[in-house]
């Protein structure tokens, strides 16, 4: 954590000096204009708020249904690329703290000596190492929305939902200048009045699967006519089931369980897979009851005992694999010539089974996507056609997500597959329930793989894999990826050639076209009174270990000086970590004899690797999207193009 | 952590249930009674609060002379001892999140080609690989007091200080039973009024040097007469001393520095030696002022630059190596028949240099030893005899501090060490330094050290030192020391013998006799209607890995059942980390033919080595000091006399 630069400041440094006009706290009435209005408080508008409630100058809203926070039930699975997004929050230590670590999984199948008992036939490592740094968790999605719900209100907007509001309708004028018109009404039935009107530069619905703002712009969800029934409890029980305390994939012939235990020693959650609807039938028709739910795990878990203790949550529900056509007001629909002005997230864009867990890590990843374009373009930081990569991206992020659904629903219900198929499939599909399969396509923020070989570890288009370093100025050893914060700033990972920063090496030559050149991508997009890495932050990652080098040695923009004092950032060079087999450049496959440069977006997904040399072309990229806030778009265009 | 025990519990799991009365949140009136009163909110009064407002039943009160909580300045040095206490008290996470960790100590001397300048002359690791799993690290005072504060308002107790209010007298009434009379007056000039009254059953002073609590008994610090005067500023700063995010140790020709990077990446602490005072010389006759201290930073860093942006907090002070005779109102004084009332702790009973870092830490360690100790008496858990035991351990930590600071300043000051000198002392004392080389002398809490041969690496009277385990029922890799939480509770960790769990083994005979036996201390100390680990909380550690165990092997004691449901605890049971160099019974010397019982206080020092099967001396020693509540202390010691 960095703070004090601009002097010194008293309490808590997760706590952010508020906006003007915020010191006030969160709340207050919803104004007649925003410049964000998220529509949904779920694990995907809650990443966005988050987002967003980082930048002092963006007015955001969050209307939400109900009457308050949740307290309990709904999702509670964590993929290790989400725990790596709330460590750019700053709330990955709180989230581990609590969370209960998914550790291995374990499989159980019927006794082939008898069928009428399940027995244990195998178990898998759940993350397998090196994949991440953090392990796959399961919280409770209340606690979820609290940790944000807490970085919301820490943030500089002192941000909080406005609960009992919901969305009846929304206008989207033909004017693409012009705000979008949201209509919205009290929920609560004592609350008469006349509805409230809200014009807003942005409007992202993440209000489900039943959302209002998809139907508002037209969308609607498609997929398969038949919808799956789970019913899901969370449990305080006794068993004497062996792996009562790991996730546990239980087939038996009687039906089946994906057994999770929960945080705090004691919960558990039962998912059962309760068949099929009918063409026409609902749910409720079967008139299924919490009773039920008990005995069908008793039934599975035979020969093992379950007295239930207490139900905390239990809830039967149908759901279908379906995708929206897009993710906003114009994608697919032939009006790409105006930027969209409407989104959906999460559950209004994609449902499909709990089987894999993916719901809430996909729902609150696309928010991630989006809230640092949203961010860029209000700030004039990025030109508006930033806003159609988010469709594009998420679109087919969803679409995988859908066929992977499919495909692990089939092959979990097989009967063909014997002891080792679910294992196998687990250990397969690991990066993809891991959330780190993700990979975006080539667009204006993801440059192409023609230099891939010199970072073949950091795969363009997917997240940036965190590495262990040593920081050289005080010798702490750290994850490189946890730089990354998550405030809009794109990062430059300078890692050195063989001549490091020896004169004339190409690291030092990239440093000083970075801090000197009129053409650097630094100094056309950063404000001149900024400090040199407001837009930009660029680090350097040497080769040789931390005593070997002299501070003198290092490029002064490595070494910048900033805030009101001129303050020197120590935190910008790296070491490798000297443990055999933890070396950056060989976990990573980094060219030692050219080094690379990593450009890593705001999100913290590569996109770009190129040679430290290639100056026009970093400046190529990313002035084809970026622009400084205080000069004309086509300025930073015409210095970008007189430097090719 | 652990929680849902006895049914869903919404909310943060960090946030208690208030005791009865205490949901209206801290404050309120000073009542006319309470059980303990500290006076002072320091470090030593603010870990003593927090650690008793742990406790529902016991009503502590704590008074402060300031206006409210301090926001700069002080002391700021935390070593590993102290992490690990806080970890116990769920607090490290967010510790080392905001902290500077100190990873290299760097030493500077004149050169000697060149003698006006300094050079570097060498560095150490400032902490030695397996010392402790937590890092020595760097934060200011009030963040360390806000991080209190904060775990206190989260307490079952929701306590907070009474800002304003000072001691003014404090009598010990002659019968042993009654309470201690305290006079106090608030401090702002404004709010006249009568003195205020309040009795206390216990009264801790740890209102500093100048402690009224320490003159009202009639205990003076004495030692040293020379007060050496230091000069110490925290600066935001731009120097080109290369070191100047390392701790680093500066000696020149004229005069030394101290320097000690602060959390944030900016702040900087510069203590400089200013000499000592004459003999009835007083430290604000030198007229020292802030400018004086950056201009001797300025001539010892030469030929370093020194700029300053802001001076954050400075001060000049006197101190001098002194101690006091007893650490309560009792010891020493030929009145050990009758038990302490009052006490002191930290700067009220030993001062000394800043040099080593060790006051803060010395403090809260005073108050750790304290805590427990207190609330099982208040509790009646204990008999009060035990109070006797704080003096006579922290007195002993206290003269070995005092020596130290003795030793480490002549060692320092002296010319003759060259290069090397420093450094060694430095690696030399790294335990001492860290606060693991406390060790208690035998007493009613600290058993023989007879059976020390089958744990060599716990040692008794030391500090239990953790080592990395995997957790049984979830594979958890994780660290056993992180199991106890400073909850009044004793730990029993049993390493298992060569038989394991087999019947028969000696650790099952462990489990059998605590569980069953009318002479078991778990049977004799725990009330019938508590669970099973409410006073003995016994952890089983087996030599196998995690996957060549059974559930059903395991002895019920390891397997409690617990609250309202009778639902498992599943956390009892670990095995060794399968990582070469990490399996805890190598690392800590283990007999693994016979295994061997380690008894943990609840501020986590070793109290005992036991073999598995010594069932009675087991017994004998925990009913000698501790009892149950509800029934008379004779009837436990006799049923512990007639297992003998």
């Amino acid at each position: 954590m960095q703070f004090h630069l601009n002097g010194f400041q008293p309490g808590d440094p997760d706590v952010a000096r508020p906006a003007p006009g915020r010191d006030g706290g969160a709340g207050g009435e919803l104004p007649p204009e925003v410049d964000v209005l998220i529509v949904g408080s779920g694990p995907a508008g809650l990443v966005l708020a988050t987002q967003l409630s980082a930048f002092p100058d963006i007015n955001t809203r969050v209307v939400e249904r109900r009457a308050g926070p949740i307290e309990l039930g709904q999702a509670d699975g964590l993929a290790c690329r989400t725990v790596e997004m709330f460590g750019a929050f700053g709330l990955a230590e709180r989230l581990l703290r609590e969370a209960y670590w998914v550790n291995e999984t374990r499989f159980w199948r019927p006794d082939p000596n008898d069928p009428a008992c399940i027995t244990r036939t195998g178990w898998i490592q759940d993350v397998e190492d090196g994949l991440s740094e953090f392990p796959h968790v399961i919280l409770n999605q209340a606690r979820v929305h609290a940790l944000l719900l807490d970085a919301m209100r820490r943030s500089p907007r002192r941000l909080a939902p406005d609960y009992g509001l919901e969305v009846t309708d929304l206008v989207v004028p033909d004017d693409p200048a012009a705000p979008v018109e949201v209509v919205l009404r009290r929920t609560d039935p004592d609350q008469t009045g006349e509805a409230m009107r809200v014009r807003a530069r942005y409007v992202v619905g993440c209000d489900g699967a039943r959302s209002t703002v998809r139907r508002a712009i037209g969308r609607t969800l498609s997929g398969d006519s038949a919808n799956q029934i789970w019913g899901v409890m969370d449990l305080l029980a006794v068993t004497d089931f062996p792996d009562a305390r790991c996730k546990s994939v239980i087939q038996s012939e009687r039906g089946n369980i994906v057994l999770i235990p929960r945080e705090g020693g004691y919960l558990a959650r039962y998912y059962i897979e309760l068949g099929e609807l009918a063409p026409g039938e609902r749910t409720a028709d079967r008139r299924i009851s919490v009773d039920d739910l008990v005995t069908a795990a008793r039934r599975i878990l035979h020969p093992y005992t379950l007295d239930v203790g207490e139900v905390v949550w239990w809830s039967v529900y149908e759901i279908g694999q379906r995708l929206t056509d897009g993710f906003d007001d114009v994608a697919g629909a032939g009006r790409n010539d105006r930027p969209p002005r409407v989104f959906i997230a999460g559950d209004a864009c994609h449902t499909h089974s709990p089987k894999a867990g993916q719901g809430m890590n996909v729902s609150m990843q696309d928010a991630f996507n989006l809230g640092w374009k949203l961010a860029a373009v209000l700030e004039g930081r990025a030109t508006p056609a930033l806003l159609h990569t988010y469709s594009a991206e998420r679109q087919q992020v969803a679409q995988q997500l859908i066929d992977f659904d499919r495909d692990w629903a089939a092959r979990h219900s097989a009967r063909s597959h014997a002891n080792a198929g679910l294992r196998d499939l687990y250990t397969e599909q690991g990066r993809f329930t891991a959330g780190v399969a993700t990979r975006y396509g080539p667009s204006i923020v993801r440059g192409g793989t023609e230099h891939q070989g010199l970072a073949s570890g950091f795969v363009v288009g997917t997240r940036f894999h965190s590495a262990p370093v040593v920081r050289y100025a005080d010798a702490r050893a750290m994850h490189l990826g946890h730089v990354a914060q998550a405030d809009g700033r794109w990062r430059l990972y300078a890692f050195a050639d063989r001549d490091g920063v020896a004169p004339g090496s190409r690291l030092c030559g990239l440093c000083d076209f970075l801090a000197a050149d009129p053409c650097s991508p630094v100094r056309i997009l950063t404000e001149p009174d900024a400090d040199v890495d407001a837009v930009l932050d660029v680090r350097g990652i040497v080769q040789q270990g931390h005593h070997a080098l002299a501070p003198t040695d290092i490029p002064a923009l490595l070494r910048p000086r900033k805030g009101r004092y001129g303050l020197i950032d120590y935190e910008k060079v790296f070491c490798p970590d000297p443990r055999p087999g933890h070396d950056v450049f060989d976990l990573r496959g980094i060219d030692r004899e050219r080094g690379c440069l990593v450009v890593v977006r705001p999100d913290q997904y590569v996109a770009h690797v190129l040679p430290l040399e290639h100056h026009d072309e970093l400046t190529r990229f990313l002035t084809a999207v970026l622009r400084r806030p205080d000069a004309p778009a086509a300025e930073a265009y015409d210095v970008a193009r007189s430097a090719s």
